[in-house]
């Protein structure tokens, strides 16, 4: 049988000691355990990259695994510690959107309405979903006491994601929650033909990943605007176009990128841009 | 039984491939070994930067681990090539101040009178410890030949640590040595209530580590002054207060952060700036 | 006995989840592997950097190993995927000069003449030496089906690599091909004592390799110019000399470095830039 599996995601960065600290209170609990690493360059306290970053990796991993993930801004302060369980991998990390993609893959709804005007990185409540199970990390067994008030990861999410690989039941670890955050994601805004999203996320090259969802995976006859620039076409690959283009990238999402170069330096935009697609022979 | 672990510690960033050429020789002498990063993003030969990392991080990892770690400017140069080892953990790298909070956490006496004057950044040689052992890392059938001048964590430091994991004896892999470099660490001064101490490290969020140890992790009543400005009263978390604030941090230290913001740039500190802290009903 | 050993290079970063979601590929199709990374840290579709890494680093892990490198701009484009097996480890990745030092190391001789005043950033055609095999990875039942565009890391490479240390056999995995594409090397050119070549690669802490393979290892005849500046005699450690020096550096390539700083910055070279040696005895 293999052994069980845990990866992790933080703001840490590789230049402190942070990461190593965590996999060695891990490996304190279960000492047979594999670690992956997602990514610990996410940037600091930048929740929404790291959603999106494991968002868009889990499902890649064996559904066995258990994923630890620690951007938390708020730590010491009164957002829940949680595990969150689904069909496909579990969760532990604060309440604070990191597993915003994770719960709207499984369907989860809204449980407060959205402010009026709300966008992609406003938050929201959300139900957690019927296939999934949440759970408050609030039983002190299974933390490594005495908890600090600014290093969670090692303290609680750490020891938590240990004991769980280790074969502790999900429900042992905490008390039932029924609601969670979210990040706000608004439906594509079609009309006419035409779509209106933003871009939610910037890769390591610059590439601008948008949250709309193409039918076709290439074609000429859409238009992408973004900052009054127009792209005619999508491409199939990078290399496609002269400088700036549009392409259905490897996450299902249209991205923007620019050829062989830095697209959000030169285009000037970043998460939170607005985007919008037509298809050229609708009125507009 | 689990198998042995090995952490590598180095600045050798991860853009080169002396990481995975250390991981290629030590799996080359003992295959079956668990390897964890502790960090390769250490500051180019910061070699105090690396000794706080790898000081407050390795009690956090099973006392059987062999720490091996390369910060080394004076590879090929008379530093000695040394395993150090301790009732937690083996340490193996240059002789260079590189274990100096292992050390000092085992209770290092000085070898030598410090120079007048000296501070957090001088370097003094130490005794090892009575519960310690230290040896010289001279002997060439332990080492991968020939040995370069250049990269001593190929040719004496992985073989060195994957020969210990494999089952070799610390005894056999050099002969012993009774002192070695080590951070000066000079005693808190406290004066009519008043600590004065330095920053130790610079953390990837610009937090500011000091050397000073606080007998309450939240205290109202204390005040704390790095470079003119000052903070009113210990915040429990990273967003107490507005702006700059106070904190005792998870590695057991005072610290000084900027909410949601980077400490070290804002207030222009780094390694080696001063802080004082007092009581307020103290005189002053 | 030992578990198969896939290593993994690439300039995807670590801020994203592409990395993991390749090991998470490869954890799926051979769940008992060992994963090593050699380098995400290359510099952004730098091919040439990505080659150096991995050209130095191969050698020193087991000759069984899997050798997973993606850095990939032409990915989608009619650049070959490929599996080179040869007696020292098996590569997967692009054709696109990747494999370049190992093909040099294993023989490979030029398929095509090189373009009149070729330097050693051109690419040329060479043939699969006699002792390795090359095969186009283009067996659709060993694709993650749908084949993206945009990331055959995810879709091809890690597949193949997952395969192959799963133990299906490298002719299974697609067509034999007889020539790929390498960086061309020039030949040092020596007359008259005095050698011409180019800076090849610059490491983390600024060095600059260049393609120069010295006879004597420390040679205080010898001078090199680089960018107008002399050095004269060859350093046997980087505290040698005062400021530039030149040292026989760990991969047995002449090195330019300076003392305790960067020479890459410092001299204004990098890959490309012409560097000469010769000995003060011999005329010029």
């Amino acid at each position: 049988m293999s052994p069980p599996l845990i990866t992790l995601t933080s703001d840490f960065g590789m230049s402190d000691g942070n990461v190593a600290t965590m996999k060695g209170v891990i490996l304190s609990i279960c000492p047979d355990v594999r670690l992956i690493d997602i990514s610990h360059g996410i940037p600091a306290q930048n929740i929404n990259h790291a959603a999106f970053v494991l968002g868009t990796t889990y499902k890649h991993l064996p559904g066995s695994a258990i994923h630890l993930a620690v951007v938390d801004p708020g730590v010491g302060t009164s957002r829940h510690p949680i595990l969150l369980v689904t069909p496909h991998g579990s969760f532990i990390g604060p309440d604070n959107g990191l597993f915003s993609y994770i719960l709207a893959a499984n369907g989860a709804t809204m449980a407060e309405a959205p402010r009026p005007g709300a966008h992609v990185l406003d938050h929201v409540q959300v139900n957690v979903p019927p296939d999934c199970q949440a759970f408050l990390l609030n039983r002190a067994e299974y933390w490594m006491e005495p908890v600090s008030d600014t290093f969670h990861g090692r303290d609680i999410f750490a020891p938590a994601a240990g004991h769980l690989a280790a074969g502790v039941l999900a429900g042992d670890l905490g008390s039932v929650l029924t609601t969670l955050r979210s990040n706000y994601f608004p439906p594509n805004r079609v009309s006419n033909g035409r779509m209106d999203g933003y871009v939610i996320h910037v890769d390591r090259f610059g590439n601008l990943v948008t949250d709309l969802v193409l039918k076709e995976p290439v074609d000429l006859a859409m238009q992408v605007e973004i900052r009054g620039q127009r792209i005619k076409g999508i491409s199939r690959t990078y290399q496609g176009g002269n400088g700036l283009l549009a392409i259905n990238g490897s996450h299902g999402f249209l991205e923007i990128a620019y050829r062989n170069d830095d697209a959000s330096r030169l285009v000037g935009a970043g998460v939170g841009t607005q985007v919008t697609a037509w298809y050229t022979d609708d009125s507009r």
